[in-house]
Order: C-alpha cells, then sequence, then structure tokens
C-alpha cells in the first residue's frame, strides 16, 4: 500500500517567539487525515530565506506534498513568496484574476484606497499555479519539483482555510489514489489513564499491527482511539469497528460518549432529543461554559441563557441568592450552588439548569478553601445533585477542566433524569 | 555576538492527526525568548522511533538547546523514554526521588491504586540528569551529546510549565551567557496591515539592522512589533524605545496600547485606575466576552458579571427588553441592543455596560440581516454609544472578532467617559 505522506511548514517569526499560537498546522492536519494523507512532520521556521530553503530541502526529501503557510502578506516582514520565486526559478507576472480580487476588495469589502503594495500581491512566479483567495488578498501558489507537490498559502487561517476546502484538498484527491484513513474514538471520564491501560491491556496486546491504539488525555478525561488505514472503506470500517465493539464493552463503566464529539455538541444531541431547554449560572468559571455551549452551531435550540453572578451582589440581584446563605457559607460552598441553581431555575424557567462556584486563582484561596475547590450543582424542577471538586492547577487550567467536568456532570444528569 | 538558539520538538501522533492544538511549543518559545534565547525552529513528529531519532540527529546540528516534550505518558504507545535510552545509551535505573513522587500522588492526590505501569514511570536512563515534575508522575530528563543539551519533558501542559519554569529555565540560565532580546509591542485598530506599512514606510527604511520591525495581524486589528538582541540590557532598551516613542507617534490615531498586553488586560487597568466596575449583556457571542474578562487574574475588582440572553425570552425576563422592540425591529438591532444595556445597567448597576446582539452563522441570517450582522452598544448611566458591524467569517471566528471589536468598542467609551 503507497500511503502519500505530507510536511507541514509554517512561516513566521511571531511563531518562534511564541507570541501567536499556532493553530494552522493542526487544521491542516485534520483536513488531509480526512482525506486520507498522512502528515509525517510539522515545522514551524522564522521569517529567514536560509531557513525557508533549508525546510524546503528537507522536508521536500521526506514527503510527496509539502504545505507551507505563512510569509505572504503586503510588508517586508513577509518574505515567502520572494523565497519561493528565488527557489523554484521562473520570472514574476501579474496574476490577473489575482489583481482583480484585491481590487475587488479593497473597493467593495475594505472600502479603502488600495496602495502599490497591495497591487504587488497579485504578483507570483510564472512556473506556479495559482489558487484564488476569497477571502484575503494573498494568492496561494502550486509548485512542482523533482515528483513533489509545494503548495503556498497565506498565514490567517480564515484565507488558508478556504483555500485548502475550496482548491487543496480538490486537487489533491484528484492527483492521488488515497488510502481512508479511519478512526473511532470514545472519550472516558473517572478513571485515568494507567488505570485504563491496565484494564483492557488483553485487548490491547490482541490488536492487530494495522490497528493502532492511542490514549489521549484531555482535562482529566481519557479519549481511546483506534485508528486503521486501508484501500477499501468498508473493509477497513468493519475491522475496526469490531474492535471499537469490544473497547466500549470493556470501557462501559466509564464511557462518556462513542462519537468523536466535543462534549458541548455531546449534551446538544441530548438535549434535542429529548425537546428540553437548559440555562447557566456561572461564577467562577465567568461565562467560559456558556462560551462552550454556544460555541455549537444551533445552540439557540436548548440554550436559553446565562447568569454571569461574579460578585455577591449579582448573585443576590439576579439570582435571589440570600445574603444570609452568602455571609453564613460562603460563595463557594454547597448552600450557594443550590440557591444560585433554583434562582437560575425559576427566573430563566429552563427544564435544566448547572450552577458554579469556586476559586480559580491565583488569589482568594483560605485555608478552609484553597484555589482550585469548586462547588457545582446540576438540576431540574423536582431533583438536583451537587459536586464539590478539588483542583490544583493554574487560573486558565482550573478554569477549562471545571468547565469541563461540569459539563459532563450536567450531561449525567440529563441522561438520568 | 553568540546566539545561543533552541529546538523545540513536540511528539505525538495526536498532534500529526491534529486531535490537539500544540500550545506547548508557543509557550516555550516565549519563555526561552524572555531568558534571551533564540527559537529558531519548532518540529512536530509522530510517536515513531525513527522520526524521533531523525529530529534529534537534525535538530542537534542546528541548535544549541534541544528541547521535547511529549511521549513519557505510561502507555505503550509513548515510547520517547524508550528512545532517548537507545539514542544516549547507558542503563535503566530507578530514580528514587522519583520513586516516591509517584508513590505520593497515587496515595495522596489521586487516591487510586498503584500498577506497575505506574511504578515503572520512575526508572530513567542512567546517563541522564533527572528534572522532577512537582505536577504529575512523568519525570523529566536532561542530556549532554557533543555539547548539546537535549532536555525532555511531559507533554501535558501544566507538568511541562512547571518543569521549565522551576528548573529548565534556571538550568539553562546559569549554564549560558545569554543575551536579552528586547521587544516594544503595539496594538492599532481601524487601520489595515497594508495601509499602516505605507504610512510608516519612512521609518521603517530608516530602521538600523539590528532593529526588526514586524507586523502581526489579529482580529482585525495590527500588532506591530520592534525587536532588538544586546547583551547590555540598558542599551539594548534604551536603544529600541528611540524607536519606539517614534512608531508610536506615528501611528497615534490608530494606537490601543502600548504594552504587550491582552485587550482584556488593558481594560481591567483602565478600571482598576478609575475605581470603576463594569458589566456585560451579550447574545450572540454566548459569554466569550465574559470569559475573556474573567481570564485575568483579578478580575473581580471591576467585572460584577453577565447576563447572557440567548433566548427572546431570558431577553424580556432578565434584562427587561420590551416584547414590541425585539418584534418591531428584532434581536438584532440597534433598538434592542439599547434596551439590554439600560436593562443591565438598572438590574447590575455598574458604571459601565455592553450589550451585544448578532447572528453568528451558519444559520439565522436573512435578506436584511445576513449573518456576520452585529450590533452593540457600550454606555454607563449619562450616554452610550452603538456601533453596527458586519462580519464575513464562520461562526467560531465570527464569534472571536466580535468579541475584540466589542472590547475595543468598550475600552474607547470608557476613555472617553
Amino acid at each position: 500500500m503507497k500511503i502519500v505522506n505530507a510536511s507541514i511548514i509554517t512561516i513566521g517569526d511571531e511563531l518562534l517567539i511564541g507570541q501567536v499560537t499556532d493553530t494552522n498546522s493542526g487544521w491542516i492536519a485534520r483536513q488531509l487525515n480526512s482525506a486520507g494523507i498522512a502528515v509525517t512532520r510539522r515545522v514551524a521556521v522564522g521569517d529567514n530565506a536560509d531557513e525557508i530553503r533549508n525546510s524546503l530541502d528537507e522536508e521536500g526529501e521526506k514527503a510527496n506534498i509539502i504545505l507551507m503557510t505563512g510569509g505572504l502578506g503586503p510588508t517586508s516582514d513577509d518574505i515567502t513568496k520572494k523565497v519561493l520565486y528565488e527557489y523554484f526559478g521562473g520570472k514574476m507576472i501579474v496574476n490577473e484574476d489575482a489583481l482583480e480580487n484585491v481590487k475587488y476588495l479593497f473597493e467593495k469589502v475594505f472600502k479603502r484606497p488600495i496602495t502599490d503594495v497591495n497591487l504587488r500581491q497579485a504578483e507570483v512566479p510564472d512556473v506556479c499555479k495559482v489558487i484564488q483567495n476569497r477571502r484575503g488578498t494573498a494568492p496561494g501558489m502550486i509548485f512542482n519539483k523533482e515528483g513533489k507537490i509545494y503548495i503556498s498559502m497565506p498565514g490567517i487561517p480564515y484565507e488558508m482555510e478556504g483555500m485548502m476546502e475550496d482548491s487543496v484538498i480538490p486537487l489533491l484527491k484528484e492527483k492521488f489514489d488515497l488510502p481512508v484513513i479511519i478512526h473511532r474514538t470514545i472519550l472516558t471520564a473517572g478513571i485515568g489513564e494507567s488505570a485504563l491501560a491496565d484494564m483492557i491491556s488483553d485487548f490491547e496486546n490482541a490488536l492487530p499491527p494495522e490497528i493502532k491504539l492511542a490514549y489521549l488525555p484531555t482535562y482529566g478525561m481519557v479519549r481511546l482511539r483506534l485508528s486503521t488505514t486501508g484501500f477499501d472503506k468498508q473493509t477497513a470500517e468493519k475491522e475496526v469497528d469490531r474492535y471499537f465493539k469490544e473497547l466500549k464493552l470493556l470501557t462501559a463503566a466509564y464511557l462518556v460518549t462513542d462519537v468523536d464529539d466535543p462534549l458541548p455538541v455531546v449534551i446538544g444531541k441530548i438535549l434535542k432529543s429529548k425537546n428540553k431547554t437548559i440555562s447557566t449560572a456561572e461564577s467562577c468559571t465567568g461565562g467560559y461554559i456558556a462560551h462552550l455551549i454556544t460555541s455549537v452551531p444551533g445552540s439557540s435550540a436548548y440554550y436559553e441563557g446565562s447568569i454571569i453572578s461574579y460578585s455577591y451582589k449579582v448573585k443576590e440581584t439576579a439570582l435571589g441568592v440570600h445574603e444570609k446563605t452568602l455571609n453564613t457559607f460562603g460563595a463557594v460552598s454547597e448552600q450557594t450552588v443550590i440557591a444560585m441553581l433554583n434562582g437560575l431555575l425559576s427566573g430563566l424557567n429552563t427544564d435544566y439548569g448547572l450552577a458554579i462556584s469556586g476559586i480559580m486563582g491565583p488569589d482568594g484561596g483560605t485555608e478552609d478553601k484553597p484555589v482550585g475547590t469548586v462547588w457545582m450543582a446540576a438540576g431540574n424542577k423536582s431533583a438536583y445533585k451537587t459536586q464539590k471538586i478539588n483542583l490544583r492547577f493554574n487560573r486558565k487550567r482550573n478554569i477549562e477542566v471545571t468547565g469541563m467536568i461540569a459539563l459532563n456532570f450536567i450531561r449525567k444528569f440529563i441522561v438520568e433524569h
């Protein structure tokens, strides 16, 4: 079986000083994998001609397809196009479609005067095939050298994503006879990575070599992924599904979901199937849970809203928590989250509700309630459950982990009620 | 001037199929840069012995320091330690401190029975120096070969970050005579990257070679960064600050901030200096703005809370928007965001308020109000301003861009009122 493989080169000084997080290479990797192209390496280099050339040499030796992002902007720190022009030869010409696109964007969309610098974005080496950019001014470029394909795209995620979907993936599918890569994923909660490994060690040892198992810990939960590659989709799926069924049985006690959906999508599907609504009352997570839920397209079908009660005052005025409850038990207490939940359910009148209060740090901890102490309550109009957790991370991770644990907590409550 | 440079190798199949976003290499790059170590390359490879060895050879040729993360977990898909043991030689021994740490974590923190697999995490090659892991079970390892330093750390961000801060950075500072790297950054809004480049082209052309200028577009705004490297901190700062002052004057009309702070931090500092409070009423952004504001440690000093009114019902019950306003003008209208703002300010009783309503997509657009239409209102008890924006991205980016534009909108209002 001939595997077509790719390297991704992301270009930009900002990646090497860590000023921006590179989400492009992960996104590209997902698209290529779905299309049956294995990504074997990802490299990030600076806006430096030697480093870019060097990476083209190296990755060109290792992969069939070399995808690049970045360094196509109009300003002088963007040098990728110049380096590619020198590397692949040819002469610079104006691409008429790209020129028309630049003019259109400035006249009709940005409504700003066009400059010479902008117009030069339409120039490309004549040895490349141009990928039109419907979402920005810099065109993409495809070069061929010694049987390898080199594709250069802008570093702005939204522009790169449009090019990949509209042009690059269809082109690669046409050009190569691609295998299918099948992944099956379960999400487990309530068991550690190594205990899980012990539990399924017989299963893992008996897996045939063509089926790979990976453990992916995520926010106190563990994802397990089975993968295989083949040229016949049905055969590959049948093979992997047989083991997947066994894996689900073995891990049933800890199984959250057997589809590779994020938790907010899982919850959305359950609520839609039950035709029920939900609302949230957040203190310490400050809107993060609401954000996770509303990141899902169509979430307005089941999500009504949230009261983010960061202060005592808002807990009292917007959720009806009694001053006495707050003063006697504190904002981070079982009594307070129950009162928040009751205020939420009666105020916003949804079928289910989730209330959270905790201390995310770095300040605000006490001896009794150190940073990382969180109370949560999940309920409907006739029942509720509470849970206390103790985290030991920094603020950012405390918020993220609390969000995921709380979502799993309300998921279980919804399933059971 | 001898520059000490580093390569970062992140290891894990999950990085190559894009199942997780690599935030480690960006975080490490920031720490190294602050310490005066230039990162020249970042490479991601799979859990594959050949690929790992290959990357050790290649990066070892290019850099003084090679930092690795990932593949140190207890399960069989984690092979980094085995590969390093074969690569650097020596024999495997139990590190007593690491063993004690594993036992402590299982007995006192995880409260789970310890397995053989867990205990084996304390085994390391005897040729390495061990970095203790205070936040997890897998110890870090430092190897030396041909004058180069190789450092292996866990892939779990929280554990890696602890090791870097406690052990790796102090060790590198001691070992190398490091230069200082000085960055100065401004954030601009309301002007495109190329128009900005035109505006400051004389300034840019006159910069001495040791001062670098970079353009970093971010959510419809542009960051400009001046950088220099030197061995005397004061001289380097003086040099860069002279140009930075000029840059700030040139871009004054578009300047948001001259410190490299995220916008929520900028707003927090202004509010604290004015001793004022703020609250938010979000519809389409669904808690994202509240999350951005509350990501800042100490934000409870000025942030009271938010009403996330995702449905008509919550806009009416929790913000007092009249049904007639919603039915006549629609949820996405100037009238509705003004009503939301008024309801917010009277309900939560803060000094400033911000209200947002829009259509993030992919569904919900109409001919009059296509996906990407957003209304926002910023105000206090005596004045308000409204703004309409039209975005043309996907749901995720529409939410993110709306969040940043809205934060800049309320920032301007706070500064002016």
